[in-house]
C-alpha cells in the first residue's frame, strides 16, 4: 500500500474583536500547531464513527507559527487540526458542518474555531438544542476526551459521548481587502481559565447594550470598504472583557486609549485579541508606526512584544495531499 | 409670497428584531403620525437654531397610518418628524446625522429613531462622548421639550440644551428583497415605559452572549439571498427582553414556540416588534397563513388582531415639495 502524505493547515484565529465576546473570530496567516490535545481530539472523531484507534504507521510532524497562550487561538487551532486528522484518518469526509459538531464538543466557545475551521471573518452562535441534545452538548470535556493512561488496551475509551447535529450556526462577514491585522504579543502567556476567572458573573443592561450595539454596526463596518475609521474605532470598543482583564495586562489601559484614528492615521481600531495578552490593532496603513507605538507603551510597563502584521486568512483550514516528491523535498 | 407646500413622510418602524435589543430596528410600509410631541421637537430645533416660534401662516395637516403604543415606532416617527419639520420651517437644511443628534437628545434609544429617519434595517450605537457633551446628552427630556405653557411669550423657553455633534452612529445593514415583514397587532395599547419597567437592571453573561451570538449573526443573515431559515430562525431567539414580556402579552409564549420554519413553510422567524404587543414574523411567503395562524392564538388568549404584510421602507423620511395644484387636488 502505498504511503499517503497530507498536511492539515489551520489558521491563527484571533475572538471577540472588541465588542464580540465569544462570538467573533478573524482566521489569520499564522498557522497551525500540534499538540496532545490534537491526537486526543482525532480519536475523539475515530472513536465517535467506530474505529478505536490510530491505524499503524502513521508518523505525525508538527510545524507551528501560532504561539500559545497570547490569545491567537492557538488551542483552538489543535482542535481543528484533532477534527481534521481524525476525519482524515478515519476516510470519514465529514461535511464542515459536521466537523464543527465535534470541535464545538470539544470546545464549547464557538469563537476560535469557527474562524479557524471556515476562514475569514465569521460569526456564531450556539444552537438550542432539544433536552437530549442537550445533555450530550453539557457533559465535561474530562468526559469528551478522558486522559488515555498509558496501559489503555484498544477497549479503552469506546463509545465516547454522541455529538449532536449542528451544534452551533455560523455567518462569514464581508471584509474589506485594506484592512490588515497588527498582532502585538507580549513575550507572556496568559491561560484563557485565569483570564475567563476575572469576568463578572453578571452584567448591567447598560453594558450589555454598549456591547449589542457595537458589535451590530462593526460586523457589517468592517466590509465596507473604504472602511469608516470613525465608524469603525468607537465600535470595536468592548466592555465586557477587556476592562476586567486590564490587571492581567500591564499597559492595556493606556494603549486601548491612547492610540486614536485621528492620532495614528491608517488605525481602525484596538482591542485584546482573544483573552489577551496579544493586541490586535486593525488598521489600512502605517502598521509600523502603529506596533511600535504599542510596543513602547508596552515597554514602558516592562513587557517585551513581537508583533506582527497579518493578512486575513480568507481560506480556512484544509487538508493538502502531498506528492511523494514533494513530500521528499 | 408664494405659499410653500410640504409633505413630510415618515415609516413605522419595528426595533429590537430579535436579539437586537436597543440596536436594530427596520423601517415598514406605514407612514407618519402627528402629535403634540412633533410640534414640540420642531420648535427644539428651531429654538437651537435661534428662531423663537414657528413662522405665521403654517398649516400642518397630519394624515397617520402607524397605530399608537402598539411597538411599530409611532413616537420614533413623531420625532423624526418634529426634526424635519424644525428643518424645514427654519430652512436649515441640516444633514441627516445632524438631523440625528436632535432626535437622539429626545429619545436616547437609537433604534427606532434612526431606522425611520435613514430607512431600511439599521444598526445604531451611541458613541461614548466627552465630559461636557455627556453632561448635554444626559439632561432629562423636561429640560430639552418643556411643556410649552398657554400664555408663553416668544422669549420663553429660549436657549435649549444644545445637541453634541455625533452622538450616534449607525450602519444599514442588507436586506434580501424577498423577506418581507407581517405585523400581527393587537388592539390593546402597552407603553413602552411600561415594557421597560419589568426588564431586570443585570443579565447573566450566559444570556448576554447567547443574544451578541445571535445579533451577529442575524444582521448579515437577512442580508443574504436566498435566506437561510434554519440559520434566521434560531438568530431571531432573545433573552433580553422578550421572557420579561410574556406576562404583558397573552399568547406570547406560544406564538414564540409554536410557529417554527418547519411547521410554516416560508417563515424565517418571530419576535415582538420594538417592546410589544406586535408581533413581527419575518418571511418569504405563506404571509395569510401565518398570519392567521398567530392572530388564532391570541383570540385563544381573548385578544383581537389586526394584520398587515408589510414591504421593508429603503427610502426613509423624506420632505417632499408639493406643487400648488397637487396641494389643491
Amino acid at each position: 500500500m502505498a504511503a499517503r502524505t497530507h498536511k492539515i493547515h489551520v489558521p491563527a484565529t484571533t475572538a471577540n474583536v472588541g465588542p464580540g465576546f465569544d462570538v467573533c473570530g478573524i482566521a489569520l496567516s499564522l498557522s497551525l500547531t500540534l499538540t496532545n490535545l490534537l491526537t486526543r481530539v482525532a480519536l475523539y472523531v475515530l472513536r465517535s464513527h467506530g474505529i478505536s484507534s490510530f491505524p499503524s504507521g502513521v508518523t505525525i510532524h508538527a510545524h507551528n507559527q501560532i504561539p500559545f497562550g497570547r490569545g491567537l487561538g492557538s488551542s483552538g487551532a489543535a482542535v481543528i487540526a484533532g477534527v481534521l486528522l481524525g476525519d482524515l484518518l478515519g476516510n470519514l469526509n465529514l461535511p464542515k458542518s459536521r466537523l464543527l459538531d465535534f470541535a464545538l464538543m470539544v470546545e464549547r466557545h464557538p469563537d476560535n474555531v469557527t474562524a479557524a475551521l471556515i476562514g475569514g471573518f465569521v460569526g456564531s452562535y450556539l444552537r438550542e438544542l432539544s433536552p437530549e441534545d442537550m445533555s450530550a452538548a453539557s457533559i465535561p470535556l474530562a468526559e469528551v476526551l478522558p486522559e488515555y493512561p498509558p496501559d489503555a488496551g484498544p477497549d479503552w475509551g469506546q463509545d465516547p459521548p454522541k455529538a449532536p447535529s449542528g451544534i452551533g450556526h455560523f455567518v462569514r462577514f464581508g471584509w474589506a481587502k485594506e484592512i490588515k491585522a497588527i498582532a502585538v504579543m507580549p513575550r507572556f502567556e496568559l491561560a484563557t481559565a485565569k483570564a475567563r476567572g476575572v469576568l463578572p458573573e453578571t452584567y448591567s443592561r447598560k453594558d450589555m447594550v454598549f456591547n449589542l450595539q457595537r458589535l451590530a454596526v462593526l460586523t457589517t463596518a468592517l466590509a465596507r470598504s473604504p472602511p469608516d475609521p470613525e465608524l469603525i474605532y468607537e465600535a470595536m470598543k468592548d466592555r465586557i472583557h477587556q476592562l476586567y482583564r486590564m490587571a492581567l495586562i500591564p499597559g492595556l489601559p493606556e494603549i486601548l486609549s491612547s492610540l486614536t484614528y485621528t492620532s495614528h492615521p491608517g488605525l481602525l481600531g484596538i482591542c485584546l485579541s482573544g483573552a489577551g495578552p496579544t493586541i490586535l490593532a486593525l488598521a489600512t496603513g502605517n502598521f509600523e508606526v502603529i506596533a511600535a507605538e504599542i510596543q513602547r507603551i508596552f515597554k514602558e510597563h516592562g513587557v517585551e512584544v513581537d508583533w506582527e502584521v497579518l493578512e486575513v486568512n480568507e481560506r480556512g483550514s484544509w487538508v493538502e495531499e502531498v506528492t511523494a516528491a514533494a513530500a521528499a523535498a
